[in-house]
């Protein structure tokens, strides 16, 4: 059951500049092995559900150890018959233009 | 490390009316017994984070049996002193009107 | 063209407590007219398209006066039949468990 | 008041396949002239926040001329002093890795 999702976490006691928050964040779905894409509103990563669930809980628990407010959005995306969605859907789209 | 997050799930191939599916997953975060709430754009649910996604796979696996595709979105919120947010939030805010 | 949202926003560059802003943007949508809710993770609002992005364009202003890094998020559905969904959504979820 | 926004819309009614009105929407927004980026979970935009919401307008208005229900969501982030942030952001997480 692969599922594709956009993945995005950031603290708000740490003041305006959270890059390095992210970073440690995308350096852990990485380190996964997952497919991921990371954009300017978040990471996008396709895997098992089990698999990305993982990743994203060990990005929660990294950023819980010096922060004490954290916000984070997932949007998720499964397809029954889908297959290497992270490169499939952009260019579904595209050859549509 | 409680959090609270958003959570709302619906398949797209079901055509228009997807009450009955979310209803499907709303009764299986009422059985797990955590605070939660039903809103017109999702359902707020507050624990522990690996009840909270224990919660929110029961929902997705139990519309993988039926559902071709399905969209989700998890928004969620964790503040280290907080309790019982999913009612002190809404007060937080409402006592400063 | 009704549409129903789920519309949250807050800073980033005030710490962890955010609610002053939060009521900030609240108050504006009821001061709107539009039937709404205040949940725990965004304040869900019905109305015609522009007037929701209006109330929503208010909220934005309202923050960028003293806030320098702003985050928000809006979740919408619409539905073309759809009339009161504010009430309705949550009363068809309810009588389907 | 620039701001950088993930957006995302698609139909309920049309079955598991949408990639038709999600490429009718993308048109839209590359016509905008706005940067943008499109992804596997959302098109990234950056403009002035009138900018932003016209062409997010536009979409919707697009869709609705054929579809009986549709979903879409915007993840929006604002910073006083950002510019480029379409490519910024990237750009220093990944200096950070």
């Amino acid at each position: 059951m692969s599922v594709l999702v956009n993945f995005a976490i950031f603290p708000l006691d740490k003041g305006e500049s959270v890059s390095q928050y992210v970073a440690r964040a995308v350096k852990i779905i990485k380190d996964s092995g997952l497919p991921c894409n990371l954009g300017p509103m978040g990471t996008s990563i396709e895997g098992e559900w089990d698999e990305v669930m993982m990743a994203v809980t060990r990005c929660f628990e990294a950023l819980t150890k010096d922060c004490d407010r954290i916000y984070f959005t997932i949007a998720g995306d499964y397809r029954k018959k889908g297959k290497d969605r992270i490169t499939a859907k952009v260019e579904s789209v595209e050859g549509k233009l």
